[in-house]
């Protein structure tokens, strides 16, 4: 029997940065990992389906109350991510984040994020950490573990659809995996967008044997001759970035982190992936179905919820649709031919929090950085 | 503009002790402000339809992989809980656990649990806190202030069935807002248990005023003469305690935590009232139908779950079960006759997490009390 006493140590995001949260190659490492366990089952995320991504508060468009907080700033939300992770992690924790498209103005990030891990035997704190930069790498790490599975051999050339923070973490991932890469070819939502300006720098700053990087005019010229296509532009329907299958060449792997629009026509010809079927089921259920007013249906722009819609209408098979761990553990050849060209959807889970706040936190201890906090001597008999 | 500099307050249990946790009666105040506002829809807790408790990790019963955390002992899971509360607290926050019935033997109570509170406007963390004897205090309050609004004018004998740390928190709340209790008796798993020596002994030492403290060897004889009734038996189906409407006194107040085993027959007798009406719906939703071979429906034992399936059977109407936030803001009448009996069904809510975490955060800044933490100078530009 233990004293009952419990500590915990706190890291800032500065003993995050100390702790190697930046290390984008060994991220994409460490989610290859997560991918297999999560194939294996070996994990639980939230609900009795155990596939919930969070539990989010829903802010109205309007309200009689005064003063009662509205959606109205892009991504305007809180979100509660908990998880439990198996294998060598075997431990509990939780992602929680408010968002609002106003903290720019403020000088804080959109997200200001907190992750907690938590023994998964007794419920007792390990770690609380500041998450921002783990949910941007972790997040950034899934299309170079994408890649590092679907590309073809020699990757030189990377098309940006939206060049925000999330596709510097996807540079971050792309660049520790494939150091041939000599082009990189953007989109923002205007040809003068900062942020895409912003992304040159960075490459330029970060990545100096890239040599040629054009911020383009349109999807069609960022797509055009590029080996991995990322798409994370941060808009809603119906913003989403339009996508030809014809743009792209043979071979080529396409990346969806956000929302595309791609005719239900030329979804079919992709050959598709999804990191995690179950999750967009669940969506597809929330979301219900929506129609337009001739009968079609409306596209869901998250593209593994299309996956299930098209599996439902019948237009494709379930087998049609590859498991990123499915290929990952083996069971499942990533590339049937040279020229196929994949769609690949993939959404953040709260394992992928917990694998790499997991990292760091053990990195943390060994390095004997961050602040040990005590919870209590012995917990007080209420 | 900030600098975009974050620190926030970190409060252990200690602090939280200083910072005023335990004042039981504050905290029924607190909880009626928390009621009243529910009332006006001035709150949001999580999903669409923004009223759900949380979101738990679920444990299987079984599993192939070799040292999967499972559901082999009391309560085990994780669940968080995020709200937002409005009026004067206009804050959002989230409370996060792990419970596990072997944490005992240990040395640590069932459930660690821990809350964090946000700035609705930036997401930024205010405090992170230690959450046991918040969440202990504020569940125990709720009882009182059922029994503030439904008990008859004199309050001198509680029935007390389940007489574990719920109850020694309704205990305290009750004695708060009752100084006339004189009587007390409980009923535990058996006349010898633990628990109900240990919940005399606390009556004993916080309330000498009661004069009289018996340990029943049954439910009749618990709830005999009493003015409330205060379920709090941490037990599941088919262990829920048997009540019987023809044991109770005339003017009673029956107040259900966790489960009783009610007949439908005798169910139907009560005066009915539930804290949240729509959390119900939401269980029932998940739930869905159960019967017996027979073809009768199978209790749910959470009271105000079992009224939403009497609405849905027809055997009584929607305007039958009262909310307590329509009496606690003057919109129903809370006692008809002084003959009526009451069966009231409570369950826990983050919005009281919240709140209570509100006041003691609040309580703790101005006394100066816990460790303030940096979360960054300046957030690191990813």
């Amino acid at each position: 029997m233990s004293d009952g006493r419990i500590d915990f140590l706190y890291l800032n995001e500065k003993d995050m940065i100390e702790a190697g949260v930046l290390d984008a190659g060994r991220c994409v490492d460490v989610m290859e990992e997560v991918i297999s366990l999560m194939g294996k089952g070996d994990y639980l995320m939230g609900g009795p389906d155990h596939n919930a991504h969070g539990l989010m508060l829903e802010f109205p468009k309007k309200s009689k109350i005064q003063g009662f907080p509205l959606e109205d700033s892009r991504d305007r939300r809180f979100i509660a991510m908990p998880a439990y992770l198996g294998g060598r992690f075997h431990v509990a924790g939780q992602k929680w984040y408010g968002s609002n498209g106003r903290n720019r103005a403020k000088g804080f990030p959109r997200s200001i994020l907190m992750a907690t891990l938590n023994d998964v035997e007794t419920g007792a704190p390990l770690c609380y950490m500041s998450a921002n930069l783990l949910s941007s790498i972790r997040t950034g790490a899934m299309p170079g573990l994408v890649a590092k599975y679907f590309a073809k051999d020699k990757v030189g050339t990377i098309g940006i659809i939206g060049p925000g923070v999330i596709n510097r973490s996807s540079m971050r991932a792309f660049m520790a995996k494939f150091p041939d890469i000599h082009t990189v070819k953007m989109v923002g939502s205007t040809p003068e967008s900062k942020t895409a300006q912003k992304m040159k720098s960075f490459i330029e700053e970060h990545f100096p044997q890239v040599s040629d990087i054009r911020i383009c005019a349109n999807v069609q010229e960022a797509v055009k001759d590029a080996d991995i296509v990322c798409e994370a532009a941060s808009v809603t329907y119906p913003y989403w970035p339009e996508l030809k299958y014809e743009w792209l060449k043979p071979g080529a792997v396409v990346i969806s982190t956000n929302g595309l629009n791609i005719s239900w026509e030329d979804e079919l010809k992709f050959s598709k992936v999804v990191d995690n079927w179950g999750m967009y089921e669940e969506y597809a259920q929330e979301d219900g179905d929506e129609f337009h007013p001739d009968g079609t249906r409306k596209n869901a722009g998250t593209i593994g919820e299309d996956f299930v819609y098209m599996v439902k209408d019948g237009l494709i098979q379930r087998d049609d649709v590859k498991n990123l761990a499915d290929v990952v553990n083996g069971n499942v050849t990533a590339r049937e031919n040279k020229d196929e060209i994949f769609l690949v959807s993939i959404e953040g889970m709260p394992i992928q929090d917990v694998a790499w706040a997991y990292e760091c936190y053990h990195a943390a201890l060994k390095k004997g950085i961050g602040t040990m906090l005590n919870l209590w001597e012995k917990p007080y008999a209420l």
